[in-house]
């Protein structure tokens, strides 16, 4: 029985989009089943338009690895800037993008599940999400599948 | 032997309080054996006072449903509109609200344990948490406690 | 067989190090096999330099014990204050720093497993980090290695 990953992922900022894709096709990649149940603002990551368009915060983290001051940070535009500088970091240093890390992940059979809930909170329909996301679920669906998983992770 | 999830809370914010007591009552429904260990920020969520008055963050998440510019989002008052407009979306769509939520997970059995150490870093006795709550607790104790469990999730 | 921990580290301010730490240190005491995985901006805890300078970020929680207003969180020095105010409560409460968790962690042998692939996005050396850190790998080997977990958090 090969082993189990279940991840819920629930944020939708660039940073935080690249651990569920890199952990789910790493674990996919070692023979694994892995499934993402994609909710609250998760649902970003695998939203047609807004998949797109992952950005970062330019303030509130001063663990960045380029900190910027927050009243630098607040200032329109620094969210674009500080958006292309990690898409950038990440580029030149050999490491897929978020839509190649999503074909990726496809690819090697990771289970996309949108949370039919938050969905709906969010106003966003089955058709939004990549064709290759499964049905949307509740939580409920989701726990019984990562009931018996060997790793769980909320990211 | 039924299933067992250990959740860890440790945001405080409008946002972050849904998915503990959003999974911890669904895999109670499930009949599972669930507890969460309210821990930093978390506490808020358990906090007779503060447990009220939950608000979410106007800046520093483009993935927000209706992202605000984070100069506008710095603005006094932008805190508690944006909490607004998020309770508002939730009780739109049926989902029910924080208080509502904590009674479901009480009435369904989840365990509710405060962290012994923040509590007091924190200067929160005993007595500031809902009734319903377990005894405080440390670290090792949860620890020992969750050392079997199915699902983990920190939050 | 003890219990086993795997934890991934992805945060590197003051108020996130302190969990990964706690909780791996506290594992450790309790005789389980505890690794830690310091990826992204956690990869800062582990770091000779920053690991010194961990920060908290004065704005966009409104969690917090104090809370800032947003656009007094912004201003120029918030930073270090919020960061002072912090270290300050937490010692004046008996808890370890930073630095004393992570000694407690090491001679209690909790493994320090650097990312390899975030370490170089960030343009991290293996001579920048902690001379007890395990020489840096890539999540398969990590994920590997907590594929028998009892316990696995993404903090």
């Amino acid at each position: 029985k090969p082993k189990k990953m279940a991840i819920i992922a629930t944020k939708g900022t660039l940073d935080w989009a690249y651990p569920p894709l890199i952990l789910a096709s790493t674990g996919a990649a070692l023979g694994w089943d892995v499934g993402i149940f994609f909710t609250f603002y998760g649902l970003n990551i695998i939203h047609k338009v807004k998949g797109k368009h992952l950005s970062v915060a330019p303030l509130g983290n001063p663990a960045a690895p380029i900190p910027v001051p927050n009243i630098i940070g607040a200032i329109p535009g620094m969210t674009a800037m500080a958006t292309t500088v990690m898409k950038s970091m990440f580029k030149k240093h050999g490491v897929a993008s978020i839509d190649e890390l999503m074909s990726a992940a496809i690819e090697s059979g990771v289970k996309l599940i949108p949370c039919a809930m938050t969905m709906e909170v969010f106003g966003y329909k089955d058709s939004d999400f990549l064709d290759e996301a499964e049905p949307s679920c509740g939580a409920a669906h989701f726990l019984s599948w990562a009931s018996d998983a060997d790793v769980s992770l909320f990211i």
